[in-house]
């Protein structure tokens, strides 16, 4: 193991994270060190967020030629374009000459990706057009931009940093697509995007997510419409919130019957645990007028997303592992990306679409679009940045998980064997 | 040796140590990796911050049931409360559902300890009240908070985070109480507390506090009443402070008159370098009107502590290793605790204590009672920022020591010995 | 391996380094590891920092004794005074009692050097001449300040941290210092200076300031006077610059002509891959009208530097490696100074100096003598950020240099040779 170690730091650490694993305890939250030691992060980083598919953003961001985005993660910054044939590719966003990022993070549009460093021009397809006083013996087919992987599932785009990505993205897409298209990521524009940089490991931040078992007394604003029985089985269900899981029966009972008639699909699909690419679907009525994520549940843009002429389509939850989880209702759909900054920081960006042809001021108001999530993410992330300071406490000792809690159960269980599966 | 470095970091940092100690010249400042180095940090926080007992606060910051303090070392947050029963304990402020700090920092009240996340709820006893949805199969007996040791004397309060803490508070404290209990901190409250974060390693902290070498140049307000020839044998006075000196002869004299008269303990005693946890008390006294740390020397509260008659008692000094200073005064008390953040920065909190009766704006003035221990602190800090930049400059090379430095090798020897009594 | 690794972490350090110097390409820019590996750096303090030659400033901050200015580098603090002897000389800030800085970063002037902790008093060269109340068995002459190896070549003012400093540097003053003289830098004074923290690697600002491969694109400014064709040969010159390229050629037989009737040199004497203090002298002409680095080429000083009468000096250029560059024109001298804080963040100190009897705001304007380089170090600044985070990106591969940018492929090879000679 010595050798190991001196020969392959990564060796070490993963023997390091493979400890910590084992001593885990089955149905309790994970010992601390996994949220907090920096070899376990760096290990993280290598084998699950440079081999897993990562949600980066929806086509809706690059609607025409040249329209890009951007994407960082670990140190690597994921070009995401739209090339001139209208396909959208991904490519590293680093200079082949000396390396200079090619452009700076966000959105935006461009005819060629020209360096600014150097001037070296490359096409939307990622060649390399232009190379002043390069020498001609220097073959410029090989100074193309480096590739990286793309799916695109229902509008809804995804990279992978792995050299050769696993295929469960192309096994589940079939499963998924029917949920998204309705919503027509591909005639939605961005009304806001909001970057909120939470002060805890990217776990905590997923677990929190897991879980309503915190909303009853966490989120005031999202319970408006978000039933806060969600997880509990029937015998869980306090005797407080009776009438509230009652109200979500009957509302589930009726969505599920429109969405059968307008033959929307919406029954849950869910493979968490076993499989590289967990994911989880479902379409889940929403409380109050049920239409939108507003504080009485009525809609919250006035045109509708793609054809769709019911409000009332509840909320199709869509959540990936290990990075992302959306919402698509009938007026908008709100997305969230999560990437980890060092195991105390993690990025969460939130993204709200409306329909392409949506007009700010009349059909939908940003404040009150994205007041509700703008809220619950701020209350989240006073949890996370809580509960890291906890378990980075000498003193924490990992506790048990309750029924409610099932999906963290979930999340930690795929964590520690997509972990093993690539050790 | 490189099985225990693979095996166990923490062996591979306490060799190091060991190094840097055997390097070390007695009498002389320490070697300058012991200021910076972040494995001798580490080594320090285990063996020295983990072990001994830490100055925490007051029974004067939790005088009913239900209030408690915070006091953050290393990670730890430990959670001072008065119970219900009138019993100041101490916690671990971590949840035992998921590990989520239960009370920010600071000092508050509360009926029970609810946790922001889930609402899990403990008694002021610690022990596990309510856990909504919480399996029946589980023990809640188990899921008590983690206690912490904890010690009053004289209305201090010590924790320590061993397991098994030293019993060599509990022989000090008889030692001790007897000068602390005139100024009855039961019975004064919290005039003013200041956080001040110094730029330089804890040590060295320490020992800039252990000597008044500086004051004559470093201290213009604090000399004021504090004789500026504390430390220095008779023969060791220069002759431009002989006339301080000699006031300073005649102030004592008079002092221990006055103490002696009313039966209040004043002579030295002085366990510095031996004991876990060395300490030194003495009544001192005060130059000027000799009454308090103002600039002639004249009471700064009107109100006296407990029922304590005479206003010139001098300077009772409590100084205890590794975290704390303590002046007791007939008017007010004033507290220091140091906590180390990192290598290079300490956590220095100063907190005026005045008798619970005394009325703000009548009997005290805040910017009055604070001023001259402000000004001291951030001329302190100035000093330990500039050393602890020199010392880790390569062509640092510890200096001697001079007798009026005798308490900075005091400190030193017992930091040798602890560390080595401890590995 | 593994001992030498327990025993000394350097050792395991160059390993390292030569592992990836070992894997570098010739002709293409470094391997990523050399720009970001914390080790690495380390290394190169070690190895390269605390051993060459470095430029610290000019005799013009310091012309009366006491006078003095600071450098700092690696945690090591150079204080470079002139002692009452009028001999310049530099020491290590620190005291030698407990090792506080004597003098905070910056310029200043003093009698003597006395430290603020404790009063103990140095003379200008450096000896102990009070230190209170030290014991007398003491012996002082032991407790002077430590010397700092200090060359002046031509007023420019170099330090090494080394015990034994290479003798480069004597072999090379020879052949530079009648470039410097006329511009009397012992009659000259600072008119501005200005730190700039860039956010990269320091190879990544020596590379930059190598090229003018970027400089059409990049700097607006100092193309005005900056022949953009710098670096290129003949055959390189691109159709669109060729105008440009001819009125440099005419620019610069005028300029020898000029300089050989002075007597004055000017030939390019250029030795920057073998030996330690790599260098590269040459007077170049200046674009417009050929005095200053103004929009128009106009002087910025009407007083001109030491007795030189005629205006159109062009710029000598000297470039020392590691980390300094210089322009010398008959109006002004501007030094930059290049200095290493992190892997990732570099301090580019830039000072403008003038004729000591210059009068601000009758011979110069501030503003506008500053502004071309205030500019072109931003614009500079940019380029070095993007990069350092595009070769910290794994996705990064070293791009081949082209034949304009064959001086940072000197610095490269430079780097290396350097890097394995001290090994």
């Amino acid at each position: 193991m010595t050798d190991q170690l001196v020969g392959d730091p990564a060796a070490g650490r993963r023997t390091n994270i493979l400890d910590h694993l084992d001593h885990r305890t089955p149905g309790h939250s994970l010992p601390g060190a996994l949220y907090t030691d920096p070899e376990v992060f760096e290990t993280e980083i290598d084998l699950l967020w440079r081999r897993r598919w990562l949600f980066v953003g929806t086509v809706a961001e690059v609607p025409e030629p040249g329209d890009y985005l951007t994407f960082d993660v670990a140190g690597s910054s994921v070009l995401v374009i739209r090339d001139d044939d209208e396909q959208v590719r991904a490519f590293h966003n680093v200079c082949r000459h000396r390396g200079s990022r090619l452009v700076a993070p966000g959105n935006g549009s461009v005819g060629n990706l020209v360096c600014g460093y150097h001037s070296w021009t490359y096409a939307t397809d990622g060649s390399l057009r232009y190379a002043p006083q390069l020498s001609p013996d220097i073959d410029r087919a090989c100074l193309g931009l480096r590739p990286v992987a793309l799916r695109e599932v229902g509008g809804l785009i995804y990279c992978s940093l792995a050299a050769t990505p696993d295929g469960d993205l192309d096994l589940a897409a079939d499963q998924i697509r029917d949920y998204l298209t309705p919503h027509r990521l591909d005639r939605a524009k961005v009304a806001a995007q909001v970057d909120l940089v939470e002060e805890g490991n990217w776990k905590l931040v997923l677990e929190n997510n897991r879980e309503c078992y915190h909303c009853e007394g966490g989120h005031p604003e999202l319970t408006c419409t978000f039933f806060p029985t969600w997880g509990l089985s029937e015998d869980q269900v306090p005797d407080r919130l009776r009438a509230d899981h009652d109200r979500y029966l009957f509302a589930e009972a009726d969505l599920m019957r429109r969405c059968d008639e307008l033959g929307i699909p919406h029954r849950l699909v869910e493979d968490l645990v076993e499989r590289p690419f967990g994911f989880r679907i479902q379409r889940e009525p929403l409380d109050g007028v049920g239409e939108s994520f507003s504080i009485d549940g009525s809609r919250l843009v006035g045109r509708l997303l793609g054809d769709l002429a019911d409000p009332q389509l509840g909320r199709c939850t869509f959540h990936t592992q290990p990075n992302a989880w959306i919402h698509l209702l009938a007026d908008h759909v709100v997305t969230f990306s999560v990437t980890p900054l060092s195991p105390d920081r993690t990025l969460v960006r939130t993204t709200w679409l409306v329909h392409e042809e949506a007009v700010e001021g009349v059909d939908y108001d940003v404040e009150a679009l994205t007041a509700v999530w703008r809220a619950t993410n701020e209350q989240d992330a006073t949890f996370v940045r809580n509960t890291q300071l906890g378990v980075a406490d000498p003193a924490y000792v990992p506790g048990p998980y309750n029924e409610a809690e099932r999906h963290v159960d979930y999340f930690v269980r795929w964590y520690d064997a997509q972990i093993r599966s690539e050790v």
